[in-house]
């Protein structure tokens, strides 16, 4: 059946669908239709208030159920909570075609690689596992815009399973997202992530809760500046999507906070000894090492 | 002497003098030359190149020396690094005017006052202790501006022998560069400070090193994203600076430190155990806080 809706271009993709249109899937579709690189968009999920805000706002053209996405696109996005996955994927597999394409956008990959093992079986070679590394505060697909994956990375953890075509169609539709897209082992990506996104989020709400519990946290918040305001920003962030994160990157994070805690002591020391060379030394590595991150990620 | 140079308005001051017109001290005079509050502005500094720049970006009119500045202000700003406060204040104290009114932008004021009293002995009523909660991650003159102090807090931390007609001063002085003024014990500040401004700036640091120093750290920098670019934005400040932070603030720093510590370990505790409940519980405690203080500070 061919599809209508507008033509995509040359390189481009009859139908795609969008499971979950908030942020993240919303902001998929806004790119992927604005860069002319796909006919039809549909969206399926679970709340069919969101869906009727997609379609309203252009995201998608139509909201569908999980077996009229998996009949009809050639490419799925997941982008939904992660630990919604297994029931997503069992849900789709028994009407996928053999031709379509399916990737996820979740936080943590070990866990999604599982979840595709046992949901897909023989067909999770079809499964390309991804991971966008964008997003903001806001949520819902209001948030989403066709500027978020512009020159960010998009991490992919293919499986042995996967074809050639089914990673060079994936990386194909991200690049045309503006995205420029890396490879590599879920296990690796997972510590990665721990390191760089999840300890970070872990930090800043703990902080951030210490301060609020403080006895006179009313003063002390009325006094904080701008550093406080960007130390603590993704502290704001939903607690039911860390909390799913936290828990499914358990080990990676353990090890990494035991490094943050051995680190954080060795520091402390040279406050309590008054070492002031130690304490500049260590002090310069830090603003050093984060210089020339922003200069070389473009993103400070 | 009447002062040479534009004529301040009737609540105006003929003549300020700002020691170290760097970011902070820069700002101020660039405010306070904007609202039309000030005749001539002097500038002193260790650096005559950095002094150069500002009488070349308009923001002092003159460069001259400490004994001169304390010989023809009116009000001085001290913005210099903290560590320097009391030899600056040595060298006004010989020449200063009965009627000059002294203040500082230092970021910790127990140190700060005790440094008056040694160099000001029976001038120290001249002396009012100040502290802009302003800044940003570039120095010098060259990142002054007259917007920097608006709709921000300046916290006093005046002294018994402090005349209300100096606090008043400074107070309109502050207010005509949009800031809004409070006042507080120079001990009640600093432990306010470290929790909301220090500890933060000392986290972002341990955790920004410690990533560096990991084995693979440039994969690991090359996926962080906005989430690790606010969190860690604040560990590029001056190691010269925030070490003398530190370590001024020892006592203080060392008691939120522990705090900290303590919450992180519970909170490590329920991803270790998978509580599920606590961990959500303890991440929607922050994400309210967060946000709570993100609408009321208006900085958010």
């Amino acid at each position: 059946m061919r599809e209508h809706g507008s033509e995509p271009d040359a390189s481009g993709l009859p139908v795609l669908a969008v499971v979950g249109v908030g942020l993240i899937g919303g902001s998929f579709a806004a790119a992927l239709r604005r860069a002319g690189a796909v006919g039809r968009i549909l969206g399926a999920g679970r709340q069919p208030h969101t869906l009727e805000t997609a379609r309203r706002l252009g995201l998608i053209d139509e909201a569908v159920s999980l077996r009229e996405a998996a009949e009809r696109a050639d490419v799925i996005l997941l982008a939904a909570p992660v630990g919604a996955t297994q029931v997503l994927l069992e849900g789709l597999a028994p009407f996928l075609r053999d031709s379509t394409v399916l990737t996820d956008a979740g936080s943590t990959k070990f866990n999604v690689v599982k979840a595709a093992y046992s949901a897909l079986g023989e067909r999770v070679g079809q499964f390309v596992p991804g991971h966008p590394i964008a997003g903001a505060e806001t949520t819902g697909p209001e948030s989403a815009n066709a500027e978020l994956y512009h020159d960010r990375v998009v991490v992919l953890t293919p499986l042995p399973e996967n074809t050639p075509e089914a990673r060079a169609t994936l990386t194909r539709l991200w690049e045309r997202c503006g995205a420029r897209v890396v490879s590599m082992g879920a296990e690796a990506h997972d510590r990665a992530l721990a390191c760089v996104s999840h300890v970070p989020h872990f930090l800043a709400s703990v902080y951030m809760e210490q301060v609020a519990a403080s006895r006179d946290s009313d003063l002390r918040m009325a006094l904080a500046g701008s550093g406080f305001r960007d130390f603590t920003r993704i502290a704001a962030g939903s607690p039911e999507m860390w909390r799913d994160i936290f828990l499914a990157n358990r080990d990676a994070m353990l090890t990494e906070l035991a490094e943050v805690r051995n680190a954080l002591e060795t520091a402390e020391r040279y406050v309590r000894d008054g070492d002031a060379q130690g304490l500049y030394d260590f002090l310069e590595r830090a603003a050093l090492a984060r210089r020339l991150w922003g200069s070389r990620s473009g993103l400070s």
